[in-house]
């Protein structure tokens, strides 16, 4: 299989805050990117730096030989891959489609499946590392299905990350990213929780992280959130709501598997009832307001 | 006050795992060092290595005029001193202590006191890193007490820690290393979880480590204990019974402040559980095994 190199077709279904920078990426590496997004407006910078509208994953897929998606929930992704006017149901033979989104594992192997039965070649590729990651071209991309396949699209992963990993069969990828989601749920509580107490013991909280950034406490979280966290700026990286879709599944998976994930469960529980305060569109750090309003 | 340069002499009660490596660095640099030893036999490297041997805390008070102490537990710390053999109860004026245990604000700020009413500068210092960091000489300190008497010893921290802070008057180190065990706390749970749910699922934890190290999941637990639990190596950098130990001070001051900390106080519960497993002596990683044990 032939890598893909520019000037091909590609298209991208699916531009919020994440799939949005994914698409910069390709347009300025000088590939044709065709884009579609339920909301229409959200596309509107990227077609005047050279992106071209279509009006349906169905079009998208009769278009171009490589479809990307980066959409919100698993429902969405069943919706853009297997709905009427989906990629699976109107992609030709040879066609390569490549997850994204944060989903099923079950999933994953299920698109893998029908897509095979259909000469079209499958990949799931959650990615890690935030609006930042996807801003910089750093995001870690983990990455299930057949290697010829990945080693293919290669050149754009690399356009979009750097820690770029075939992490076994279809499912592998998402799979994986469970576990990213799993070691970032717990942390967060810790990270809430530290800030909390420094400021509830007087000390100054900045300085604090200054202190604890550095050694055995320090993390991605701790250096990129928790300062989000004490300037008050609670905007979305990533979506609470997101973040709660992944646990849900997480959560699933694990049980599945025999795990029991107490960390996890009460990540979720916390986030869940956050939500309930009405913090869904909020980015992940605004788990801090749920401890300093006590 | 004037800087503390080599050749002076320093004392240093508690040569465990940390206080070894970080007695190394003083006799390195040129310091004369006087150790002592609950268990004199752990001196013994030491002593080789040029240190001197003092049979109690109190014969150490009378023969330096800078005290470092690094025990296990706040009574410990109590009894080094406050007790008959004690430092506080021996040491001349202008002589300056230097707590690295991870102790109890309330106890730093009462060593702070007496010290003062004596002419003794008294500064709580604990540490992270763990026992690479205390190796390398490159721990975080945290600090609290006057700014002179910091100023002082900030030859001889440069010896031991990398990133080294006064975080405010005296117990203010102690709250700003509870900070770092709270974050470090919940994020052993997503750690262990996150690892246990790759063996479950069947991938490879050593890959699935090398995706999920360098984004938004990383930390150092990640980076440095999961590699251990995967190699099965649970030798203690930070023994299970120590971090028991800070979570229970770090709970019962979060208490004091009218915080809730679920993380942390579901970390707690887990670790009680590994220690009824007779993992005490265990290093904090072997948290993992409770999860794979299922």
């Amino acid at each position: 299989m032939k890598q893909i190199l520019p000037p091909a077709s590609i298209g991208f279904v699916g531009t919020g805050v994440m799939g949005k920078s994914m698409v910069r990426h390709l347009i300025k590496a000088g590939y044709i990117v065709y884009v579609y997004n339920r909301t229409k407006e959200k596309t509107a910078t990227l077609i005047e730096e050279g992106a071209h509208w279509c009006d349906s994953p169905k079009e998208i897929a009769k278009k171009v030989d490589v479809v990307m998606t980066m959409v919100g929930y698993p429902h969405d992704v069943e919706e853009v891959y297997f709905g009427a006017e989906g990629i699976l149901t109107h992609a030709k033979r040879g066609t390569i489609t490549i997850d994204f989104t944060t989903s099923t594992p079950t999933l994953a192997k299920r698109i893998y499946e029908e897509g095979k039965s259909k000469g079209i070649h499958v990949l799931d590729a959650p990615v890690s590392g935030g609006d930042i990651g996807a801003k910089e071209g750093r995001l870690a991309i983990m990455i299930g299905g057949d290697e010829e396949v990945y080693e293919a699209c290669l050149p754009l992963f690399e356009l979009l990350g750097k820690n770029i990993m075939l992490q076994g069969n279809a499912g592998s990828g998402q799979h994986t990213k469970m576990c990213n989601q799993i070691a970032i749920a717990s942390n967060m509580l810790g990270v809430c929780e530290a800030l909390a107490y420094a400021k509830k013991a007087g000390l100054h909280p900045e300085k604090v992280l200054q202190s604890i950034s550095t050694g055995a406490a320090g993390s991605w979280s701790l250096s990129n959130l928790a300062p989000r966290m004490l300037q008050g700026d609670f905007e979305p990286g990533f979506y609470v709501k997101h973040f709660i879709k992944d646990m849900k599944i997480a959560l699933a998976e694990a049980e599945q598997l025999g795990l029991s994930a107490p960390g996890l469960a009460l990540a979720r529980e916390l986030y869940e009832q956050l939500m309930q305060d009405g913090e869904e569109n909020s980015g992940t750090q605004a788990l801090y307001k749920r401890y300093i309003k006590e």
